[in-house]
């Protein structure tokens, strides 16, 4: 079987490909190629067993993505895009890269005879916009508040039809904020999430923006990457015509987090976190969705942590070397 | 003040612009210009106080919703768009009208320096699919089963983005089945909804292929053209962030529709109805939204009809001549 992965520079693209390479095999059949993509060249350690070949262009540009497809991969994971900052900074690259090149690659696979892939879309919790439910059902309607979440959104939507038409199988998931993401802090407004855990275990100070009694729902990049294996191998059928799913994560308070990580590491870790209010992070961030229901999801077999304690373990196993 | 149509040509359009002409203002400004566009020449009455500009063309091209923005019309009515059955037949043809068109047409105005106009979009209901709860709220999720449903959805999305981006001042309205239909019978699947009436009540015979139980929401075009007219000069602080509304309108059995124009004609003209099962389009029409909540429209002061009954008269007024 061969595999395409979109974004394979990104960091889930990355964990993706470790994970594939190090199980040999996807939805039950053996990888024998992976074509990876990016628009920078995709780390690449060879393997025995499965050829690799690395692509590196820009998806939204014609030709693009009929060249990707020519060897027809099996399974199409698309997690290539601008992220939520860069998506609002520069319009025109948000909707050219996330929309155009969405749909360009999707129109590529659509065009080939008789070729209909399962194609695993990375969509996001940005398709909702405030105000919330306490728990939001699968059944919201999305509102994004961003261009980001718009085109993810216009990606979902196009996803679905094309599915429905019989171009290809497709799944959207929506991933929550992944945590604890490597890495140095960023100027993106969810930062501080990752942040207050990750420079604490590694003896440096965080800063805390927001009231420790902002809700959350978080899931390990081990769980993102869960997330888009176990969506490779799902039955069309028993997924019906929605195909995009919202899912699981756990829901935390940011004082929660933080007891966690004293749980986990101690309190001398967590005197490292400094709380320094910024109301620009925090009008943002109040207008994030908090808690999901995520029911169709748990229902098809996605499984995400059950506790922020469990989180924390799974940064410290997969990059701090246990 | 300048007013732009596109879909000019269109049923909608057609009733949309002779109640411009007849009422000489919009939103509490008089109409100076109207600019008329779609893919054939709208007919044209001449008008003493309007000056009418016929445009035709395709949104589509490259170019042409620059040109038909020339002038900066202060109010843009986007109607045109090919139906549902056509976009479905014709999967390139719908998304490059519906969705390329659109686009372009949002673009165009994204680009003008220092324009922000109010924007109507007419959506439709078809971007709901089933299974549905008994009445769908306002924040039900849409999950079209259509290609067209698809196009709609995307439309609402970008014009919710390219507001809140401050592009132009969107309100998109989600049109019910329009009911009566002037014209004649064709092979849309909801065909039926106005031929049972429209038929009988010019002394020919209707067939209904549907049960009697059949629950739908209907809005005559006198009431969607009400709508566009007071989505025009609705304030945008009012609506917020949410700019896509489920217009309101009268729910009832198509039992209660041929009782309503039994109360309303007689028996001898729903006698004129022949009962005559359609598996296929049943099968459709199963699958279509029923009952709407639509509580934010008419918090917003958008009306319909009360009854069917007045659906009918309405018909009867303005297409039998009283």
């Amino acid at each position: 079987m061969r595999v395409l992965v979109t974004g394979a520079a990104g960091m889930i693209g990355r964990k993706l490909i470790a994970r594939l390479k190090a199980e040999g095999q996807l939805a039950g059949r053996a990888i024998e190629a992976l074509d990876l993509h990016d628009i920078v060249p995709a780390d690449c350690v060879s393997s025995p067993a499965i050829h690799m070949s690395i692509h590196v262009g820009d998806l939204a540009d014609p030709g693009e993505a009929e060249r990707l497809l020519a060897d027809r991969p099996d399974i199409v994971f698309h997690l290539a895009g601008v992220v939520s900052g860069e998506a609002e900074a520069d319009f025109d690259k948000g909707y050219r890269v996330n929309l155009d090149g969405t749909r360009r690659l999707f129109d590529a696979i659509r065009l080939i005879d008789g070729y209909a892939p399962r194609v695993v879309f990375s969509s996001s919790i940005a398709v909702f916009g405030a105000p919330f439910p306490e728990i939001i059902p699968d059944e919201f309607h999305p509102t994004p508040m961003t261009s980001y979440g718009t085109q993810k959104l216009i990606g979902e939507a196009l996803l679905a039809d094309y599915t429905r038409r019989g171009f290809f199988d497709g799944v959207g998931i929506r991933l929550p904020t992944i945590n604890v993401r490597p890495g140095k802090p960023n100027k993106a407004a969810s930062s501080f999430f990752s942040s207050i855990i990750r420079e604490p275990l590694a003896g440096r100070e965080a800063v805390l923006p927001v009231p420790r009694n902002v809700l959350h729902t978080h899931a390990s990049p081990r769980s993102a990457v869960g997330f888009l294996v176990h969506a490779a191998g799902l039955d069309g059928a028993a997924i019906g015509p929605r195909r995009n799913l919202t899912m699981p994560g756990v829901a935390v308070t940011v004082g929660e987090q933080i007891e966690a990580l004293e749980r986990v590491a101690g309190n001398n870790v967590t005197a490292l976190i400094r709380e320094e209010p910024d109301e620009t992070v925090w009008a943002i961030v109040r207008n994030w969705p908090t808690r999901f229901a995520a029911t169709r999801a748990r229902a098809l077999g996605f499984t995400a942590e059950d506790s922020f304690d469990a989180i924390i373990r799974a940064h410290i196993e997969d990059e701090l070397g246990g």
